[in-house]
């Protein structure tokens, strides 16, 4: 039963120094590229053109004691010729567009995108991309979930997801059964040099009570647009998208909130090994009309293809809004719309 | 020293459908027809046909964030002519010998005699069988526990374990230190189609201490007497089992309280790959008179040797016990004595 | 990827019998010569001398049903001819230096060093050597750390460790952003028989406030030396180590308070697969004049070279301290400067 399983990870660490306002950490920091992993993965072939796959996938901290954390993905499907079906945890249609589009993908200390989602808004009531779950980090895989995924039709591939909420039935008036159920659709479009991509997530809303009142929090919906081309001495990635919630309060509705993130990004090689990498994002929030811009700057080096050093640099521009709190040791309350920098130097190693 | 590791497990994942009275439930759930999970085990020669063996058993969930969880099994053994004599945390015997009788084994979502343990008494004092370790889910797992297994004795085999409570010795009168002491035998016989099983497992009781007054739990004693035959065409098996408990109250004593499980259950080959089972349990429970019956159905389509999708349906008749409470979102509290339905849908993939 | 990655461990069970006072403990334990562990490591060769390596270890337990546990290890390094420089969660110098000289390096069932640091003061405000860093078990790794190690001179080989304390700045009175930095530094010398070695640790103070008053924990040092010669019939390891720390509070100083820990240990092989240690361990503590006095007293069969049987007594003479709180169900807070005994039979395999 050994023969066809993997094991496989990423270990990655970094010396990183940050700060905002006068509010400043040194340390060492897992998961600056991509995030530290450990994870089981093995195929079986079932014949006829059936092949049944699975991957149980670990968090891991190349930094601290903590062990071997909740599951990434956890999952069991079967491919043939009509395409793949997964049951379990996976990745979301969304957080795989994105991954494809996005040169900084989805790390944890330099991605624009993902720094931009994890501002917190100032007295904001309801903040809305910090639960987006296209390009969400974490929230961007999904429990009980459902997965079918097209073969490729001529560069053409088409991904859809559904997800159960399971959460327990709160009677008629309050709560749903339907709460937290989800569908996720995305497309990608690959040929030669280009790559766009499309996504739609919708998350169902839930109701609640307080003091007596009937409250229900509107459907989140999460739309995604992105390309990346290929130019030969650099690639260049946009991407646009939205994400709408809201609630209403006994009645009193409110509109829905929605907030804007665009980025435009770029990877120049500039040797066998080297590469920079560029990128801007800016949130803009309709709730109180806070924006939030980003940038970063990264060099990496590949030692070999499974080992890349980098250093990195961000700088989030505030305004109105919170900066990151990701890093242990900066009081983000205090500092509320100053301005927040980065500096990592790390190395990733993927076994 | 990798060369003699295994790396194994199961991933089971299902679409699940459940009520009880009014109340549903739908979505995916881990370990349907086993208990998913990722286990370690090796083994070296040490000469003189004495050999060590030891396994690494965790808990995985095919459907959601969790990550690896409790150990199954840990435990390091000798093997030689004598037989097997391992420590650490093992299943019993009684466990052992049952998974041998019963179609249905561990089955969470299916095996009716599980489902029976799983119900919960309305107004029960003291729920007996849901205690059960013969049998028992996680249950029939024992901490800090000698196992001793003799060789084949023409067809003959005899399990025998003894299991540390480790409790903290609390005094004369309250408490001791004894409590959780376990001690389990068992015994099967094969012979061609033949398969017979028996087993005894014993806890020690506790004292315990109540507004001034001496309370005492009663020695939990289980039977377990199993027989399953091939006929050809179909595999028969029955099994009747009983769990023994009480307390008494600073003197004023009460019998033991004692219930009763059997079971009737058969496997039918239908064709090369396809099986269907089907399986009745009844709980007799002494206290309150209280009966429950469950029958399951499914079948089940080995895909490969390692590979099954299977179907399965419940059916738990509650009288005037509360239903299992095994499926989230049900609300058993307001279903005492109603019956549930369940359907599961998935695929088990051994690794 | 597979190919040079190394899944390893130690599977330690034993059957443990002990006593403090009047009260007594028996059951099964994880762990007696060498903590259970599981583990993943790996190398890639990146070409002119330089590899990338890392180590995910994790503890685990072979008596219960814990699942695998914290991270003992989690790190990545190059090494090259230079040496090896590491990022992440690693071994301290001066835990990399004790462990070369004492016969019964980590083992938390007998090691003498290790027993005398795990006993608790009666009514020690400030215990010091609960709370070493060099031989202390867990505490002799680091979070956050950077580690040298040299390469090695003719038998002399250096290592050098800082680890971030990543603690949040508390104010400009009140708690310092340094708290919990560390500085490790440690030497060895090994030449045919003998071994030497030689380590100094410095963990930074913290600030903190009490009623409105500064107060002041001192910086925590520790040093050690230690030897060991192998006579050929035997081999004998001396070692002496000290650990400083204190409190001043509200200006009223306190002066350092000082541990010194002392051990002789041997170890006789008498024959091709047995060996006895002996070891005897003194703690000298400044406060309160309290001394604890370990000896114990081992036999190890190795049944193969990767599996040993192994019988070992141990004797705290707890004095004027109480015993050591490592088995359950044994009440120490009844038993102050009671001795403790303790019985341990168990096997160790590592694969």
């Amino acid at each position: 039963a050994q023969s066809n399983i993997t094991l496989y990870g990423i270990v990655d660490a970094n010396v990183s120094f940050s700060k905002i306002g006068d509010n400043r950490f040194r340390g060492v920091q897992s998961g600056g590229l991509s995030a530290s992993r450990i994870g089981f993965r093995g195929t079986e072939d079932l014949g006829n053109g059936l092949k049944v796959l699975f991957t149980l996938e670990y968090g891991i901290s190349t930094d601290t004691g903590d062990g071997i954390t909740g599951a990434r993905q956890s999952w069991v499907g079967l491919e043939g010729d009509y395409g793949f079906v997964g049951i379990g945890r996976q990745y979301s249609p969304g957080y795989n567009v994105s991954g494809l589009i996005d040169p900084f993908a989805s790390s944890a200390a330099l991605s624009p995108v993902l720094l931009a989602q994890g501002v917190n808004y100032q007295g904001s009531v309801f903040p809305v991309s910090t639960a987006a779950t296209i390009q969400g980090g974490g929230g961007g895989r999904f429990d009980n979930s459902l997965l079918y995924r097209s073969r490729d039709f001529g560069g053409l591939r088409f991904e859809a997801m559904y997800a159960f909420g399971e959460n327990a039935d709160q009677g008629d008036m309050l709560g749903n059964r339907d709460a937290g159920n989800f569908i996720g659709l995305g497309g990608t479009y690959r040929n030669g040099p280009l790559t766009l991509g499309i996504a739609y997530h919708r998350s169902e809303s839930t109701r609640f009570s307080f003091m007596g009142f009937d409250g229900r929090q509107l459907d989140k919906r999460e739309w995604y647009l992105g390309g990346r081309y290929d130019l030969g001495p650099a690639e260049l990635a946009v991407s646009w998208q939205e994400i709408r919630s809201g609630a209403s309060f006994s009645g009193v509705g409110t509109d829905n909130w929605r907030d804007r993130i665009w980025q435009v990004s770029g990877l120049v090689p500039i040797n066998q090994a080297g590469s920079i990498l560029a990128g801007y994002a800016q949130l803009d929030a309709e709730y109180g009309d806070e924006d939030v811009k980003v940038w970063t700057l990264a060099y990496t080096h590949a030692m070999s293809r499974r080992t890349t050093a980098y250093a990195g640099y961000r700088h989030v521009d505030n305004r109105d809004a919170a900066g990151t709190g990701a890093l242990p040791g900066l009081r983000v309350d205090d500092n509320f719309g100053r301005s927040s920098q980065g500096l990592v130097l790390g190395v990733r190693h993927a076994f």
